[in-house]
């Protein structure tokens, strides 16, 4: 018999590895407007204006980038020895990390998952100060709370699988007859905690923040091209197909991946029916049609082992979606 | 031992009884927007851009304008059970009504709850076609979904005891001292599902769609200037201090409040602290200070009974929320 | 033969006299987002973030709360030289201020017009930075440059007679069949550069701001309410049935009041037709029908004459447009 | 000497010839949110909502898709006189045709002008219905007015010149040591009325079309991807460096560039300083960063002479700006 999954209730932060964490710290607070909720000196604490847990996104200065852990939030301490016992039974490495190690969460559940990414799981958080009504602070891309990850995959079907026995709902897809090119999957209300791209990995595809509304999509943009720091810009701002949320992609100094996402929709009812997209829909990637650049599809962060070591690569098993997707808008009728 | 309660999963429709139903449909169709999901001649079954199930609103053609019901989704059959069990030690009158009775919904318990609402849940309901990136056909203020209902009740305290009895959660209140003078309970990870208003009840103070951008909200009264009808707006738009929406309420032609309401909040972690607003803080119910319409305190819609009769009203028994306030603002120190 | 009047460009600055500057300077510049042109210790010189001239308001430090001066931009120097002649023809005080007088801007005629209004001309200005692009520094309410003085006369018609004759065109008119409540003109393309509001004067009513899009007049109200001075909203936001726009009317720390206006139109063919409302029409003010709060007919800012002492006031000598409107709204059939 | 040129109000309305009108009407009109001011068979005559003359856009049904004409306002009829000498001493053709030719518009002066464009100057136009508050008719991208014409010339600085002598400002340029690559030139209170992009010449580029806000050009972008047609949006939505404007780029049925505009600037100060962008700054044309596709720079559509038939094309005499771009972004330093 399978132990039973925690009950996962979202997707709570990362910890991003910096090599320069000035710098950092300038595009995550300065630019894009995170609140500081901790600064221990080799890492900073952030949080989005709605949030009201101590932190979605940590930054540790280190020698090389990565992407060092994904939280997910469980509803209660019991859940963390469902963790340990799920993990335990599928051979992965698990780790109990005592309460007070990360500032603001309690005792927490490590884990090498079967996808090779650390993903880490917390039942209690310090409340944080509610900064919500504060739109006297407010900065730059007004960042309410993180939304999801975009995780890398040799083969989509796999990390689906997994991500389901989890027990989490599947939103939308790509696919084909033969493949699944990407998944959306769920735990809160919306249509995504975590999100699978082929490729090679595991590798942290991006890190997605929520806003309330789209100008404030395009308001990060012009700050960036203010700044002439418009690379930093790297595709859209645009309508996903999938999800139908609008977006911007952004590059953060070290090459990690942010994405800007506002407008997607209510996935609580029960049986929520998947969305499938064929791959060759040019929609399901930018509603607008416009391809996807390159780098989108090819690059993305490095993740670390428990012991902080770089996870090796493994390569994709599967059709490349950008492959894919070109004979099917060359074979596309009109 | 209390009998378990139905696993609520939120808000899904209500049915106003109107008595012009060209009039209404006019209003909600070809005004706000609304997506006609059935026209079965004395009744239209209408639905949001977003909605998946089959309506979120049942205008019913009748003699003298009402609410006759206010529904809420539970998880699974089971949950039925569990609804006419937990009614029936309420000491409530119950009534099982089959699949089919309503249009696009399976088998439903309905309830004359304690606080002398008619109450129906369902478990079952028909997936609606996705309208959500039909961007071609909105018009009006493109309605989403249904988000929440708003009732008048004599007793704001024994509102929110019952509701907490039916494992509602709470986001926020207005107090003071002595009172409770208004809550906002959820199930779906938002601000709320149900609220309560302090009154002569039981009424239906408003039922509330979402939007997705304030730009929407300011449209529907542009349109409705447009046309001369601005006497329709009765209060609005603007920011609530309590879940920090964007709203404005509207007057049906029946005078049905309508609230349009965009941009509350996550709410679905364990434990979710209530945000508690003083009575005399003027921003509880406009942020930016605007007073309250007399009629928006005053005016709430007839309920009906499971029969269909108009139910009678029960006094407010604690203080009004104007006057407590009115204290309070003059008191004040800024 | 009437000499011939200057050739008036635009409304480009207001001189207002404030009680406390720190006060003063945290409000519009702090507060609204206003760029500091010059500090010279007992004035402060501000700008919105597209103007290229100088300044669009002069914050001077001083004993009583006033509005000094109004400045427009005249055409070249030759202008100045006929507007001197222009008002000594009208029997106005006028005085010729010498270049450098204004930081910012060359030689100037001031004058006391025949409305009483201290009113300067100034053909040369130093073009400032270019700051519209540099949207890392935008803050508040992002004011993009001066649109408008709205002036309280006791005759609405003479007022109008008087601007037409410096060669302002028409837009707009509040009328019914015996009086003209208020009327909008222009020079430079858009709806006003001046407009008249009836009531004891000369007073200022308002000096109004341009901002380029609805949810950067959202904005400011949510900060005031953070910051708990929502109280410094008089009236809106809300669309104008006169000029379409969006607005909102703020009160300064000294009661002076200021208007936030996006969204009117293009009035710069030959020959452009003006729209004239009636007094009945209950959207003119308010164009979804909302009461215009009673402080904004009644209060406005004193006028200073060239030596600086506050003008005696003279009485409304035509009817009050919220007497006639409410006549109106009794009489008006839905 | 030199006849004085006429005085050119604005940039009024162009003729399009398409090749299918049904499907054109569907595209303006249906999809866009024109109204239609005149529909006479084998013509349609189209304006904004904001417009008060008859129209911005004539379609006329024709063999190959081309533009006809491109049409200004001039102030007064004897403007009209002005025009046909100043074109006369330069050698063009030209022709008077009388009122009533084309619908709404009074006598008109049509000329080959020196740059081999079709050009028509009109003084007398009917007033058009208000629309502009009439929010309930609103579709699509809500088009305000026409904005601006960009044509496609051999020799920018020789239109640069030519366009000099008739009167116009100059906005902004795109430039090297050596080469004007674009200018942007205006005579109503705006960026532009006309622009001018290097290449093969007399084409026309883009006819522009204002709207008020983001979202408004963010919708027919949905829009379109709604109905799979999003292979009509050519480039954007996007923010221009030039000009500040928000805009996007959508090919009509037949090829014919439209550009929805919104968010520029006031130019209507005497001796307003032009703003001259490095060809070489990545954010000239997209402030975000993003390359220009090719065929933006590449097609263009046809010009018909006076006759009716299309007009031979002179290739560039300058530096393509893509290609100068592109060294400059090679060498460029971040």
């Amino acid at each position: 018999m399978k132990p039973t999954p925690p009950d996962v209730v979202r997707a709570a932060y990362a910890e991003l590895v910096v090599t320069d964490l000035a710098e950092a710290r300038r595009f995550y607070v300065d630019l894009l407007g995170f609140t500081v909720s901790a600064d221990v000196g080799r890492a900073l604490y952030l949080r989005g204006y709605d949030e009201l847990i101590h932190h979605n996104l940590i930054l540790r200065q280190g020698q090389e980038a990565a992407t060092a852990r994904l939280a997910y939030r469980v509803r209660c301490p019991a859940d963390l020895d469902l963790a340990e016992a799920f993990f335990a039974d599928l051979g992965s490495r698990t780790a109990r990390v005592p309460a007070g190690t990360t500032p603001g969460v309690g005792e927490t559940i490590r884990v090498e998952d079967p996808l090779g990414f650390t993903v880490e799981f917390f039942a209690e958080a310090d409340w944080a100060e509610r900064l919500q009504q504060r739109y006297d602070l407010r900065r730059g891309v007004e960042p309410a709370r993180l939304d999801h990850f975009n995780i890398v995959v040799p083969d989509v079907r796999a990390a689906y699988a997994y991500y389901t026995s989890l027990g989490f709902g599947l939103s939308e897809t790509i696919e084909d007859e033969n493949t699944m090119y990407a998944a959306w999957m769920f735990r809160k209300q919306t249509v995504h905690d975590v999100a699978f791209t082929g490729g090679a990995g595991p590798r942290v595809h991006h890190v997605a923040f929520f806003v309330h509304e789209s100008h404030q999509v395009l308001r990060i943009c012009d700050i960036l091209g203010s700044l002439h720091e418009e690379f930093l810009i790297e595709r859209g701002p645009g309508r996903h197909g999938v999800s139908n949320a609008f977006y911007v992609y952004l590059r953060d100094p070290d090459g990690h991946r942010i994405e800007i996402y506002t407008s997607d929709y209510y996935t609580g009812d029960p049986g929520h029916p998947a969305l499938r997209w064929s791959v060759r829909d040019p929609r399901r990637r930018d509603f607008w049609g416009h391809p996807v650049v390159e780098s989108w599809y090819t690059e993305a962060s490095t993740v670390l082992d428990l012991d902080g070591r770089p996870r090796p690569l493994i390569q994709q098993n599967q059709p490349a979606e950008a492959g894919a997707a070109q004979v099917g808008a060359d074979g596309f009728t009109r």
